[in-house]
Order: C-alpha cells, then sequence, then structure tokens
C-alpha cells in the first residue's frame, strides 16, 4: 500500500494516523506542493484533481483522505474504527463529510493566510479572510466543545 | 422519517430524489432560509450548525446531506446503490467527499454570487468571486467530463 503524500498537510496526518493504529504497512511517495510536484503528468494520471493525498492499494486507487482513513478502517474491521451497524456509520459519515464542509475550511483558511502565505512569499494576510476563518473556527469548534461536554455524538 | 429541508437547495434536492428512488415514505419540514428559519432554538436542538438538510428517522437524528443519502441507501440495500464490497463503497465515498470538497463549492459560489444576492437584496455579485468560482467549475468539470468519456470511476 501507497500514499501519495505531502508530509506538512494535516490531512496527511489524518491518514497516516489512521494507518499506523490500525498497523498496516504502507510505503510513502512524498510530494511537495511548493515545488509544484503535484502538478506532474504522472500524477495526474493517479490522482486527476492534482491533489494531495491519494491512495494505492495493489492497484486500486483511492483519493479524498476521509474516503482513505474509512477504506483503511475496512481493512481491519476488528478494530472497530467502522462500525458495522448502518446508524453508527452514519455518523462516521456524519462527522467526516462535517469536516469538510465546514471544520477543514474554517482551519485551512487561516493556516493559508497565516502561515503557507508567508512561507511561499505570497504576501500579508487578508484581514478579511482571516476574520470569515476565525468567526467559522469558533462557530465550529463551539459545535465539538458541547459534545465533547457531554452532547450527543 | 422526516426531512428539515428548505425546499429551494440541490442539497435537498439529493436528499428527496434518492428517498423518491428507493420508494421511501418521508416527510417534509420545510424551512426557508432566507426569513431564518433555521436560526430558531428549535433548530439547533436538532442540527447545531444551524444548517440544512437534517434527517430524523424514528428518533436518530443525521445532519449532512450525503451522509443522509448514504444513510438512505442502507435503509434498501438490495437497490445497490451503496454496495457491500468495500473497494466499491469507498468509490462512492470519494465522489461524496469530492463533492463536498471540490464540486459543491464550486457551484455554490456562483450560485450565491449571481442568483442569491439578487434574491435577497446584497448587492451585486463580486467579480473576482465569480471568476474563482467559475476557475473551479471549469477544473472540476473536466473531470466529470473526462470519466463520462470513458475514464475509470
Amino acid at each position: 500500500m501507497k500514499f501519495y503524500i505531502f508530509i506538512g498537510s494535516p490531512r496527511a496526518f489524518k491518514v497516516m494516523a489512521v494507518a499506523n493504529h490500525l498497523g498496516l504497512d504502507y510505503e510513502l511517495q512524498q510530494l511537495d506542493p511548493t515545488n509544484g510536484e503535484h502538478l506532474s503528468a504522472a500524477y495526474a494520471a493517479v490522482n486527476p484533481n492534482k491533489r494531495i493525498p491519494t491512495m494505492e492499494d495493489e492497484g486500486f486507487i483511492l483519493w479524498e483522505s476521509n474516503a482513505i482513513t474509512q477504506y483503511l478502517a475496512s481493512r481491519k474491521p476488528e478494530a472497530g474504527l467502522l462500525p458495522p451497524d448502518e446508524r453508527a456509520r452514519a455518523l462516521v459519515n456524519q462527522w467526516q463529510f462535517w469536516d469538510i464542509s465546514s471544520w477543514d475550511p474554517a482551519c485551512a483558511s487561516i493556516v493559508f493566510e497565516r502561515l503557507v502565505k508567508k512561507m511561499l512569499g505570497m504576501g500579508e494576510p487578508d484581514p478579511a479572510k482571516v476574520q470569515e476563518g476565525e468567526q467559522n473556527f469558533h462557530r465550529y469548534a463551539q459545535i465539538l466543545n458541547d459534545i465533547s461536554r457531554g452532547g450527543s455524538l
């Protein structure tokens, strides 16, 4: 099993953390998007979105980090990360879709404005985008806080 | 089974289309976000994100439209919308996560700038946001086109 990853991305950490937790063997093919390595024709043949990460498992190619984590979990069902009960599995989906629709964009916007732009010499943060990112971050972080205080999952 | 929906949203069409295809009975509780009906305390108790749609099935509450469609599919496995094979199911996930990470935001941005703003008297479209939305729309539409011309799913 091979992961095409950018080692600095939380979407890479996510895939590697699940694989490590499950004790799955994998090799890494690291791509550095700051050098445009994800834009090559070779990588576009693996993932036409030219986004990272992508997984390859004996010829089976899969992209989208959360889809990859579910597939990894399905390789070791006994670990219980992906419950067989359809309602419990639906809640895994709910939170992973919420991650992509709500949480990840809020965090990614702040990280891009405050960190990535500086690293890549792309100029100063856009205050309006930072403010919008922070508002969304606090809005969604509150939902996680409420749940961890005993709300329903 | 009950769907809390905004009848004008593609995320409502998606849920209703799958339920109709599967022949599932449901009732609708319509919310009009242009009147702020999704912001009530009663609805926040169902979906703390105050986003639409949400599903309620005999006390089981689920949000995120794509999670809802998978749950509906799991209610009628014989219809084959959600294949039991883990690789095939991973590809359903891949495309549904791609929808939320890539396709939906590109389309939603154009619809918001060109249609929603006009409907709600929110001023003129922001040309930079329209241009960004159109670039993303064409980038991701190309991927759908390539697949429909015989690329791999």
